[in-house]
């Protein structure tokens, strides 16, 4: 008989009592026995955060095995690979060992299953016994251990139909087209702002595909470089190659691409600063814009809009929505270019 | 013949070159003529940002002399009543003296109208001819002088059914009841968090307006205090008191409130950090949460929902949307219990 767990894993965490897996400093990482609602998994591969693998190298001076033990000593003392200095994360790879009885019947997931996991492993239960490999260059790490799936946790069945790596750096910036997905309506007209990056790319294939024959879709890159990337791949409507933190000009050429009717949603997946005030004076009163860029400040948003008498609805970039990893994977699967693009830089 | 203005008063910027007024460093206050869509107002009362007149009179020492001499030149210095030290401005209430000819048979305003402008003194040129009185305690100033709306600028009539300074305590926070106003829908449950404070005293009322004799509306008040106030005003079916930075009991005590369900709207007025994760986990998964608090973190919601698997939808508060001062002012004409404590409280 298996202990009964909490939804969000709260049941793991040891101190301090009462706070989510996520902030806690020290959560329980014996997977002899699952809970009820845990997904027990045979990990193979950690996608170590950015920021995190590069603090953890230049801590180490570069020297793996100095690394190695600044790995094993984060988990040691808290359970779960959270970098005490960048508290960030990553995710990771494996394989589906043991479902909790209490979800096995009601989840699309099977022991043996490779799955990717897309919650962090800032709050992730975690052993590991031995390091096998490190690759600075993919910020990856190799090892033999346990991970602990909480019934809230997200994760992405590993696709048979193309490689690992194309499929996790995909899977990486799922959330960006699948909230474009929903967002997006035939006719509308659409500015992703940062279009040549990776979710940007993602974004302005999503948003044709919605908007259409009868919509538009603006791609605002920062560099002609990622322009001619956007352009030859032919999602986009207009490409233009403009400095998103000045909202001025880029008003002005939006009204000039759009007659005057500035756009019902705008997606902003640049990461610089100031980039809020350009994202709200180029969509329409009634539109939206998403803010998927992690250098957004909440409060330049807010006032922004204010100040210029915008009543634009401000949405919170959310990684996850229903369906986000296979909206995503299948935009690799309908276009050959895309994936393309996808394997050479991020694969 | 006027001359032709910029909708977002760029027209009125003086350095650096190019930028929206509210990030200028200088701007034009000559006001001897106006441009064609601006409005020219003879301003009775500054109502200076709250942490912008504390610092202003702690440069001071509280000499009120002091203080005329720092805002003399401020505005002498940038044209506008911008706080350099917290760049914060306030709003001011004046008496419309004229308005341009581009824009005056559209709005809603005449000659003699008097209003309070609800964009920031940041962005607002200003001339201040004599400062007549210092009002430390309420953080107003009353001038003699002129000030610029530009055409994106919002205003409210001030109404004539009511005292001055009420009318002005409700309109600073009218963005939150008219957001309150939109989102929640017949039959909804509705958490406030922060519901005994000013502007969640008014969102509660306009919450359960909307929600009807069918929906559930939860009030959040971090004392015994506050709680006692918002339950005297019977708006609420349930008023708790509870600390907002702690998700787990929160979701507790709302999982009970609600049988369960949660709720369709969690709207945050509390200006406290970490409340992010109360608010996403006290909601549905196909819910929204309005943040309405200054104090919300971009990062710890956006990674605070993915980290939970919800796919609920976060909106940025923004201060303005259509009707909000009516929208607001009607809430004090109806309920004379909030009037009461309004004028208690705040007037």
């Amino acid at each position: 008989m298996q202990k009964k767990g909490n939804r969000y894993g709260t049941h793991r965490v040891i101190e301090p009592i009462g706070v989510l897996p996520q902030p806690a400093n020290k959560i329980d990482n014996n997977m002899d026995e699952i809970y009820d609602n845990e997904i027990l998994i045979d990990v193979q591969t950690l996608n170590i955060d950015s920021a995190s693998f590069t603090d953890i190298e230049a801590r180490a001076g570069g020297d793996h095995e100095k690394i190695k033990e600044i790995m094993f000593d984060i988990v040691a003392k808290q359970g779960k690979h959270r970098n005490p200095w960048t508290g960030s994360g990553g995710m990771l790879l494996g394989t589906v060992e043991k479902i909790g009885d209490a979800i096995k019947d009601i989840i699309d997931l099977k022991v043996g299953d490779k799955i990717a996991t897309l919650v962090s492993l800032s709050l992730t239960p975690l052993r590991i016994d031995k390091i096998k490999e490190i690759r600075s260059d993919i910020d990856q790490v190799d090892i033999d251990g346990k991970a602990i799936l909480f019934e809230s946790g997200i994760y992405a069945k590993i696709p048979t139909d193309m490689p690992e790596n194309l499929a996790l750096s995909a899977l990486d910036v799922a959330g960006a087209p699948a909230q474009t997905a929903k967002l997006v309506k035939p006719g509308d007209n659409v500015l992703v702002i940062g279009g040549g990056g990776k979710s940007g790319m993602l974004c302005c294939y999503e948003a044709k595909k919605r908007a259409g024959v009868t919509g538009k879709v603006i791609g605002l890159c920062g560099s002609e470089k990622s322009a001619t990337r956007l352009r030859n791949l032919n999602f986009c409507d207009e490409v233009i190659v403009m400095d998103a933190t000045q909202p001025v000009p880029v008003l002005e050429k939006i009204e000039e691409l759009t007659n005057g009717e500035l756009c019902d949603v705008t997606i902003n997946c640049v990461n610089i600063n100031d980039t809020e005030m350009t994202s709200i004076l180029a969509t329409k009163d009634v539109g939206v814009v998403y803010f998927f860029s992690m250098a957004t400040s909440f409060t330049k948003a807010a006032l922004g809009a204010e100040g210029v008498g915008s009543d634009v609805t401000m949405i919170v970039g959310n990684g996850y929505t229903k369906g986000h990893a296979e909206i995503t994977l299948q935009e690799l699967r309908e276009c050959p270019e895309l994936r393309k693009i996808f394997e050479e830089m991020y694969a």
